[in-house]
């Protein structure tokens, strides 16, 4: 159905759609080329929301070009009228002859739409070409469309015996610089990095992309019961917070408004976060993609309310022994049987350390 | 100062010297390959302590054709009569005109007699060629040969989050069975497979090789300082049995002598195990390499006192969690720059696991 032909074009707009990983929250990374008599007239990628979709960008180049021509599109056209015009109108309206996209819109209220606009003017198409691409790319946004709740992505840094602090804390440097800045493109990809008050107490984190270069910074979010967080804490210089507490303390909340932060009360029946209503909290804000960058307790309460989609674990080359603090505090197991299971999806070696990347099923 | 030829033969004798990985011990790993006019004549390695070195079974081969013959060699060829003739004079005698070989004998009290002996009878001879690959071969015999212990090298198998059994010491089955096939090939190559008293109790392990073929099974070696192991333990009905204690119960003793067992009283100054001496004493039994198979008691233990030189740890795809117990029991830090540092070695897959291999420096 597909040619070697089509997956070199769409390979190439995939790549053109992972130039806006950082970009484009709450938006999907897109990439568009357009291609007529074997040649490639024109290419684009969405960059920020609110600015041109990739077909549109790509429509630009192409210019009377695109009047025949092979559309190739990671993601299906929208249909509807949003902040930027419905770009199947614009590619119909551009000529175009056929149109080959990776995947439909994951948005169930206006899946299949786009397509459909463009069959009924005629045009032929192809849906489904490296679909497994497609999906990785927009990994959280395809998450909140389909679930209502952002992909929730847990990055750990432990020692090569799964030790991630001191009994006293300490937790400053485990892993290496190169494990660092592969951390902080894991942040510039996530719309929220989240922690714990364990680690903004212990630590007092940034939580902001600062080794490689972005258009935007993530926002933070912290947890917080009992709404603990010091004013002058570090991260609440950043771009935008959200705290959550099962404290509603009129006055933290107005001193944390103050400094920019927004205080979100959600408490659950132990008067904890709510954490499965924080998420779909997080998605009610359009929030795609949640770095966690917490300490073992939080970990652990995550990972037991099944809130975990991915874990990437750093392992530094040394040993602190058993003594030293665990990556998930998790109840008592008394068989095996009771493991929590995950899938390896990769492994390789970023400077010293390694990474290992694996999925919760 | 070496060619490309010579590298390909060099590989090739290599290969054949693996062939004697789990049947050389104590001797080494050893191959070897006649090449005249361009064409290989003859070639042969090790099989077995007391059966003809890889020279002589290479010279069979060739018979007359080794006359003018370079011949490829994976470690010096030997300058003394033991077990069998000195090679050297072997190798002299069927007039080979050269001699590459990939390393000197480790053996401080004859390296370089054997090349000597071939370049005073008028042979050329080059050492060096691939010596790093030939001393990986052979890291157990060198160890022992330059430093009078055996080479320890540890295996793990732990959860993702670093956990070996729960902590009721469940730990049947941690790992895959790609994983533990994986460990008997360890095993195989080791003269040595030692456990603690704590593994025997919790276990009751074999230690045998029983998921690949092998034609000799490593001796067992069990840590047990106040001598608790029971007369039945599986591992009394296995190929030999070395039992350290720091207590001379006569009558345990005796008993454990009937079901073949031998024990040695090597007491500390704190009771237990003396376990620097008990490497040692290893080395002067003509073990090669030891494989430590036990618990975090007896691995810290182990790691605390400097005496592991490879870590072979494999992590299982799933989570624990900080209740289940840890990989080695070490002492408490207080601050990161008393960790331990290990060099991964080799990272990859083995089925589902992941396996991590390190060295202590």
């Amino acid at each position: 159905m597909f040619s070697a032909t089509d997956h070199g074009y769409m390979a190439q707009a995939l790549r053109l759609a992972e130039k806006g990983l950082y970009g484009t929250s709450p938006n999907p990374r897109v990439g568009c080329v357009l291609v007529r008599d074997g040649k490639a007239v024109g290419s684009g990628w969405h960059k920020r929301a609110g600015e041109p979709h990739a077909e549109i960008n790509a429509l630009a180049v192409a210019g009377a070009a695109a009047r025949g021509a092979t559309a190739y599109l990671t993601l299906e056209p929208c249909s509807h009228h949003g902040r930027t015009p419905p770009c199947a109108e614009a590619l119909i309206k551009a000529g175009v002859a056929r149109l080959v996209t990776a995947m439909k819109d994951p948005n169930p209220l206006v899946s299949g739409r786009g397509c459909a606009l463009m069959e009924e003017a005629g045009i032929t198409v192809q849906t489904g070409l490296m679909e497994a691409e497609a999906r990785e790319l927009n990994i959280g946004f395809i998450t909140r469309m389909a679930e209502g709740r952002p992909w929730v992505r847990m990055k750990i840094a432990a020692s090569l015996d799964g030790k991630t602090a001191l009994n006293n804390s300490v937790s400053q440097w485990i892993t290496s610089e190169h494990a660092r800045r592969d951390v902080h493109r894991l942040r510039a990809r996530s719309c929220v990095v989240m922690t714990g008050i364990g680690t903004v107490l212990a630590d007092d984190p940034q939580l902001t992309v600062r080794h490689i270069k972005t258009s935007r910074q993530p926002l933070s979010a912290v947890v917080d019961s009992r709404l603990e967080i010091p004013v002058d804490a570090s991260l609440l210089r950043g771009a935008g917070e959200l705290i959550f507490t099962a404290t509603a303390s009129e006055g933290k909340i107005l001193a944390l408004h103050d400094m920019g932060a927004r205080t979100i009360v959600l408490p659950d029946e132990n008067e904890s976060v709510d954490l499965a209503g924080m998420m779909r909290r997080l998605a009610d804000f359009e929030i795609n993609e949640v770095l966690v960058e917490a300490g073992c307790r939080l970990n652990g309460a995550l990972i037991n309310a099944g809130l975990v989609d991915e874990l990437v674990i750093y392992l530094a080359p040394y040993l602190l022994g058993d003594r030293a603090r665990g990556m998930f505090k998790l109840a008592e197991l008394t068989d095996l049987a009771e493991k929590r299971p995950v899938k390896i999806r990769d492994l390789r070696m970023v400077g010293p350390d390694i990474r290992v990347t694996a999925r919760f099923s």
